[in-house]
C-alpha cells in the first residue's frame, strides 16, 4: 500500500471546475427557461435560439419533451406530484449543463410559478433566465400543431393548461417574447441580444 | 396569423444535431462508466481522466455522488428500487451529455449488472465504456477514506457492497484497471489510450 499511496500523492490532482470549463468553451453557462402555453412557440423559438448560438460557436443543448419525457422522466405521469417532479428533474439537469458551461434551453409549459422558482433557486444568481413566450389562448388554439386543444375541448385530455388547468404567468421574467405579433427569427434574436447585454455571450 | 405563419416558413429552422455538436467540439461523445467497490478509486481515477482530457481540449463532465446524490437524486434512498432508479437516472443524464458531444465520466459503485446493462442499452453501440476498477476488498478496506467499511463492519451501515451486499463484477468490461498495483496517473493514462485507440479522441 505504501507505493500506491505515494503515487497518489505524486499525481497533482485538480478537479476540473466550472471556471475551467468556461475557459475552454469561451463563455459562461446559462439556463434559458422557456415557459408558456402549449402552441405558444416555446420549442420552435428555443431551437431557433439554439441554432443562432451554435452558429456563433456557443456550446448549447436543448431539453424538451423529445429527450426528457422519453428518457429521464419516462416514469412520470401527469399527477400534480409527477408534474412537479418532472420540472424538478429538468431543473437539476439544466443546472448540470450550465455547470458544464453550456447555454441550455428548456422548452416545457411549466405552468406553476412555484416549480419554476424552485429551479431558479437551484442556480447561481443570473444564471436562470426565465423567458415568457406570450401568446393568447386564441393564437395557440388556432395553431394547435398536435391537435391537443381539440382533444382538450372534447374532454379527451383532462387538466389541459389554459383550458382546464391554470397557467401561472411569471411576474418578473427576464424576457417576454410577443409570439402573437412577431416571427420566430425576430424573437430568437431578442434572446440573443439579452444574452449579449448581460455578458453571457461575447458581444 | 397569416404573417406569423409566413415568418415561420421563411426561417430555415434546423434542429442542431449531435453531429453538429461533435463538429463544434472536435470529438465524439462517450460515457466512461467507472464501477467498483467503495474505496477502489473510481472517483479519483475518473477525475484524473477528466483532467487529462480537459488539458487536451476535450469537453468533459463528471457525474458523481457530489453532484447527483445532492441534486437530481436527492429524493432517492437506498432500497433496491431506489438504487436501480438512481443508476437509471444517471444513465439517462450521461446519455444527454454524450449526445452533447461530451466525454462524461460516472463514478458510482453500481454493483448490479442489470442496472449497468440497462444504461449500456440506452446508448448507441460503442458509446458506453464500462471500466472495472479492480481492487481487492482488503485494499479498499485498508484505504477506507470515509470510514465506511469500519461502520459496515460494526453493523452501522446495512447492505454495504462487498461486506453485506453483493458486487456483481462486469463480465466483459471494455477496460479493467488494476487499482491494487498501479497508481492513479498510470490508470488514467490507460483509459486515455483506450479512447485514442477507439478513435473517440483525436490521437
Amino acid at each position: 500500500m505504501t507505493e500506491q499511496k505515494a503515487t497518489n500523492v505524486t499525481w497533482h490532482a485538480h478537479r476540473i471546475t466550472r471556471e475551467d470549463r468556461q475557459k475552454l468553451n469561451g463563455h459562461r453557462g446559462a439556463v434559458l427557461w422557456f415557459t408558456g402555453l402549449s402552441g405558444c412557440g416555446k420549442s420552435t423559438i428555443a431551437n431557433a435560439v439554439d441554432q443562432l448560438l451554435h452558429e456563433r460557436g456557443i456550446h448549447t443543448y436543448v431539453l424538451d419533451g423529445d429527450n426528457i419525457r422519453m428518457g429521464l422522466n419516462k416514469n412520470l405521469g401527469f399527477s400534480p406530484a409527477d408534474r412537479t417532479e418532472n420540472i424538478r428533474r429538468i431543473g437539476e439537469v439544466a443546472k448540470l449543463f450550465s455547470d458544464a458551461a453550456h447555454v441550455v434551453s428548456t422548452a416545457f409549459i411549466s405552468p406553476y410559478k412555484a416549480d419554476r422558482d424552485m429551479c431558479r433557486a437551484l442556480l447561481p444568481a443570473g444564471e436562470f433566465i426565465e423567458i415568457l413566450v406570450q401568446a393568447s389562448l386564441e393564437t395557440c388554439e388556432s395553431r394547435d400543431p398536435k391537435g391537443l386543444y381539440k382533444k382538450a375541448r372534447a374532454g379527451e385530455i383532462k387538466e389541459f393548461t389554459g383550458i382546464s388547468a391554470p397557467y401561472e404567468a411569471p411576474e418578473n421574467p427576464e424576457i417576454v417574447l410577443d409570439s402573437d405579433n412577431k416571427g420566430i427569427e425576430a424573437l430568437a434574436r431578442e434572446v440573443i441580444a439579452y444574452l449579449e447585454a448581460k455578458g453571457i455571450l461575447p458581444a
